[in-house]
Parts: structure tokens; C-alpha cells; sequence
């Protein structure tokens, strides 16, 4: 099914559930018969448990990483970190504007933003080449304002209490 | 598998996501051969996308709506509202204790709880009574402080920008 609207929603702020909340959108338009696209920006570790199970869902539903394993250190990245995110934002808007799928997410595109690997201007612009009947997720931390003013609906996670602090690991099967 | 590990994790507060970051935990850890019991408060209506989805992972997903269909009214519930919540909080004991799933969801139990449906220590007891390798995921606005302080993660969800105020109605793949 097409949506007669679609919507930009920015998923940012410091706490959990950004990632999965887009996973979420996902899995509840998968299951209405729509076709997604989700792209990773700075995640070439794992894979982790999500691409295993939109196995499940395909061809309905692609998932790419991109990026190198490991971080990406914010206050000097590598120049391979923003070639690999400046390709990746293409890939994404040849997504975008294919006709193809009804639901795009960029996972972690605000933070390739906040760490210099990609210029604000060119995520405008593609927010601004959204077909009207295409939702747009944009997630990640430090969503800049002009995104935010760009977007439709904005939802901040703010951490009260982070298990991380008192010593719990990446688990595999919940964070990853 | 099962978690080594499990944690008490809260999504809460008045933004969007809350639901959906759960959905998505849900996704990631089917995607790692978890099995997920997800049990919704105060949502009789639908089905949603995510009842037609979680069919891909059966027997893996079990999701169960409880309630009746239409809004709780929070000033005055219905004696109804509170004997179906009770009766769901049972129904959720029993899949939290039964040995068979490696992540349980209470979707909306925080609202039940606000409105009244349910006492609060009815929730703290249902809390301290998940086995260890259960990771337990408890939605809603209005979480309560003392299950606050008893979980081990705990993500408000701010609003800072919601299409509803723009008269953008919910629509079928994305809001249901």
C-alpha cells in the first residue's frame, strides 16, 4: 500500500531507542504490506540482529550498513568515514526518489552530520526531494536545527537512567 | 538463545516512539532466535501492522492486545477497563515466570497504571518476580516513580514536534 502522506520523523537525543524505534516504524509498515529501505550510516560492524531477521521480510525490506567497523572518532575522523557517508547518502537518495519504497530510514544520519562527515546542505536537500507519498525517519544524536525545522515530527530520547553506567555490555539479541 | 543478562528497560513520556522502540527490540532479538511475548494494555482495537507482522515470526512473536476498543477515560474508567487489566497483568505474570521467552513487553502497563487500571505494587511485584535471564520492557506514558527506580534503563520520550498538532491524522503502516 502507498501512503497519501507522507511525513519527515527525526528520532535524536542522548538516550535509547532511537535505532530501534525506527526498526519498530518498520516492522509495523512490513506488516501493512509497504516496502522499506534502511540505511546505516557509521555502522560496518555486526550485523547485528536486525539484519537477520528482515531476511524474514524480503525483498520488502533492505537494510544497508555503511561505514567502516568500529567508531568513528568525532574529533578527527578519517577522510574514508565521509567519502563512505557521502556515498551513502546517494545510495539513499536514489532510494528516496525511486518510486520503490514507501518507508526510508536513515539510521544515524544525524550524528555523521554532528561529526563533520556530511554537510548539513545535503541533507536538506534530499529532505526536500521526499515524494510526498515516501516517510522519511532520520535518526541519530544532535539532530541540527535546520533538520529539525525541516521535519514534520521530532521526538527527543532523553537518558533518566542508562544501564551502560552501572557496568551492563552490549548484549547480543537487544542492543545489537 | 537466552541473555545471560536481563534487564528491566522503561520507555516513557509523552513523544512518540514508545511502542515502536519496543517493536524494534522485539525485531532484534527475533532476529537472534529470541522468543518475545508482547502483551498491549488498553489497545482492544485494531489489528495493527505489527499484529500482521509479528505472524512472519510465529511461533517466535506472540503479541496479545488486551482492552476494549476506544479510549480509557482516564477521569472516570471504566470498572471494566481495571478487571481487563488485571486480568492481562495475570496473563502477563504467567509468560514472564513460564520459562518460554527471552523478552517479555508490557506495552502501555505504565499507562494502565496512571489511569488506575492497575495498583502500582501489582507492577513492583510482577518486576521483582522476572527471572534473571528475562529482559523486561514495561511502555507508557506516566511511568510511576518506583518503577522508575526499579528498572535498570529507563528513556523518556520528549516531544519536541508532533505532526498531530498539524493536523496530520494516524495513518494505517505508520501510526497502526
Amino acid at each position: 500500500m502507498k501512503l497519501e502522506q507522507g511525513c519527515i520523523q527525526i528520532y535524536t537525543g542522548n538516550g535509547k531507542g532511537k535505532t530501534t524505534a525506527a526498526l519498530g516504524l518498520a516492522f509495523r509498515a512490513l506488516g501493512r504490506g509497504m516496502k522499506v529501505f534502511m540505511l546505516q550510516f557509521m555502522k560496518g560492524g555486526g550485523p547485528y540482529g536486525e539484519h537477520a531477521a528482515a531476511e524474514r521480510f524480503a525483498p520488502d525490506f533492505t537494510i544497508i550498513q555503511t561505514g567502516r567497523p568500529g567508531w568513528v572518532d568525532r574529533d578527527n575522523p578519517d577522510p574514508e568515514d565521509a567519502r563512505l557517508a557521502r556515498e551513502a547518502l546517494e545510495t539513499a537518495r536514489t532510494a528516496l526518489t525511486s518510486g520503490e519504497y514507501d518507508l526510508v530510514i536513515l539510521d544515524e544520519v544525524n550524528g555523521a552530520v554532528s561529526f563533520g562527515l556530511l554537510p548539513v546542505e545535503d541533507l536538506l536537500i534530499l529532505m526536500e526531494q521526499r515524494p510526498l507519498c515516501v516517510e522519511l525517519v532520520l535518526t541519530g544524536r544532535n539532530a541540527d536545527e535546520r533538520v529539525i525545522a525541516a521535519a514534520d515530527l521530532v521526538t527527543e530520547m532523553r537518558e533518566i537512567k542508562h544501564y551502560y553506567r552501572a557496568g551492563v555490555p552490549a548484549r547480543v539479541g537487544i542492543e545489537k
